[in-house]
């Protein structure tokens, strides 16, 4: 091999890109990538400042906006990967469905799906028609970060969309879908075949216009038994990852409360399971089985602490995740709305140099 | 054995108080005994009717009011344990701390325990000087049995109870809480110390005043990781159940989303582990081991469904049950508000007669 081509290789392989997709191949990277659940956010005041001017639901919705706030985190924290800017909720309204994003609530359904005529009467859109200013918005992140960072496309999966159209509200409980679930399979069904084909086009789309890499997240799914799951839930969470698959993009599979599901959410698919705090790492990767990748786990409300609490958590993640290949560090949910930016461009550097191989 | 003897032991045998304390001590019940979590409330017109003239704090505090509402299960629903009204709050308001029950938000404190002046002016209140309405109301209730049914004392973990008294109201996250356990354990660990000193105090007098068993709820637990739990919990709630274990009551042990704690939990102490539904009620008790007994774990949302689909899943939790001796039928966590008299009624004959041995 030539010096200039060994150099080349070497710069490839340390930057952001190259680490995320490694650890999404499960190839050793050069140090465990990192990226934080609602990284793009009111961290940062060039974002709250648009907030001044735009809502949220503008700004996710105009693909110039939405970059812009994607790009932030990078340049600000230092993360290994761009996230979309955008509410799982968003491929919804293509769906016919009327949404509100209700601040400190969430994304609010006026109509809430309940009876075969709202199931019938949701649209099921192509794969050109789903979101282009989501789309749009994959493409000017990606032109932007020239191939130095990873882009991550999202969406909701099955079960969470259909818990959101049926509630059509945030809830404890999900007693509504609950209900239908389990006495009306017959309508369960059908919503969740729709809503499985519009998700599954929806990810390929974010593939085609740029995404190296998606999420799909089933925050919801929790509140599942692992027999419900696997009957009401398995195939059409399986769809989304297999038509994900089949585009050559891994695939993220992120949950929580998921410490009785994970077997059978990982048989669903995902190249990565993403879990939450309330597994140990080595436990839950033990579980996944090391052939697949594990994404996680700081407990998000360590952000309201210090740093030398930080880095104590952060280290036990670390030891936990004992330098295999395939670990990619993040939260085990959300970051809280507030945290520092400091304390977050601390810990993306810690994590780096800990890992560094 | 004469005739007579064999006779009055038949007759003993067969009462709810027996059942329901044959499933505590791990001996073989007649049949499987049932009550649910917030059976005491909404669902009859009798205590609709009550709370037109009082408030629940009221009512709950009040032995002559507070005993006829633990009693209207049992006439009504046919359930095994009479489950003393009242919220897991109230022995704090002897720690010294203002509470204010808000409907439909729960217990909110204008006075959140964050700082070390507050803890320290938390006081532990002697056993005899414990809530005495609390413990007149279990007499009445005890007394209205005739040992017919058991009466189950009641009372929230110190982690439960510490969540409350630092967030003030309740939480989707727990941030304050989880933010002073990590960073400051010297204040956690004083707070909890005095938590648990009131709880053991507390359920104590309870069974002093005629409680056959006991439920430890440690409702929001699901939120920390086993290790978290090991270190900022579990001495705490051994303590409670060291301290009920030596007046010779059994003690059952409630959480929810607590697939990961089992263990950890199961630890800490009870004669008989309360799961919730998201983990099928055969693994689980394998899990916790066959020596202790397992309460659960019908999801409650089926309530809002109708009696057949009910009655297939009661039948899976029986098939996962086993007949082994030691199961207590319950929801996984409290029945809805709203829930139906008769299908409640239904489902507890459902229960013993399907399990008659």
């Amino acid at each position: 091999m030539s010096a200039e081509k060994k150099n080349l290789s070497t710069v490839s392989e340390h930057t952001g890109l190259a680490r995320f997709m490694a650890a999404c191949e499960h190839r050793q990277p050069d140090a465990t990538p990192v990226w934080f659940m609602r990284q793009a956010g009111s961290t940062f005041g060039a974002y709250r400042k648009m907030l001044e001017k735009y809502d949220v639901l503008t700004i996710a919705k105009t693909p110039e906006l939405s970059s812009q706030v994607a790009l932030f985190p990078i340049q600000e924290l230092g993360v290994d990967a761009a996230v979309l800017f955008a509410d799982i909720m968003l491929p919804i309204e293509e769906m016919g469905v009327e949404l509100h994003l209700e601040p400190e609530v969430g994304p609010i359904i006026h109509h809430p799906i309940r009876d075969i005529q709202a199931v019938e009467a949701l649209r099921t859109p192509a794969r050109d028609e789903v979101t282009p200013f989501v789309m749009n918005g994959i493409r000017l992140i990606r032109r932007e970060l020239e191939g130095k960072q990873a882009v991550i496309g999202i969406a909701g999966a099955p079960f969470t969309l259909a818990c959101y159209l049926i509630e059509g509200r945030p809830s404890r409980d999900y007693r509504h879908a609950k209900a239908m679930m389990y006495s009306r399979p017959d309508l369960w069904h059908a919503l969740m075949e729709k809503i499985s084909t519009v998700i599954a086009n929806y990810l390929v789309a974010q593939v085609q216009a740029g995404a190296n890499v998606v999420q799909v997240f089933d925050s919801w799914v929790g509140s599942l038994s692992p027999s419900a799951y696997r009957t009401f839930v398995l195939p059409y969470t399986q769809r989304v990852f297999q038509a994900v698959k089949a585009t050559g993009a891994p695939a993220i599979h992120f949950g929580t409360g998921t410490a009785s599901l994970l077997n059978v959410m990982t048989e669903a698919g995902g190249d990565v399971m993403s879990i939450d705090w309330r597994m140990d790492l080595d436990t839950a990767w033990e579980r996944i089985g090391y052939e697949r990748g594990i994404q996680g786990n700081l407990d998000p409300a360590l952000m309201l602490t210090s740093w030398p609490v930080i880095e104590e958590n952060m280290r036990d993640v670390l030891r936990r995740a004992a330098n295999r290949p395939g670990h990619i560090f993040n939260f085990g949910h959300a970051m809280p709305i507030g945290s520092q930016a400091d304390l977050l461009r601390r810990l993306v550097e810690a994590v780096h140099e800990q890992t560094q191989r």
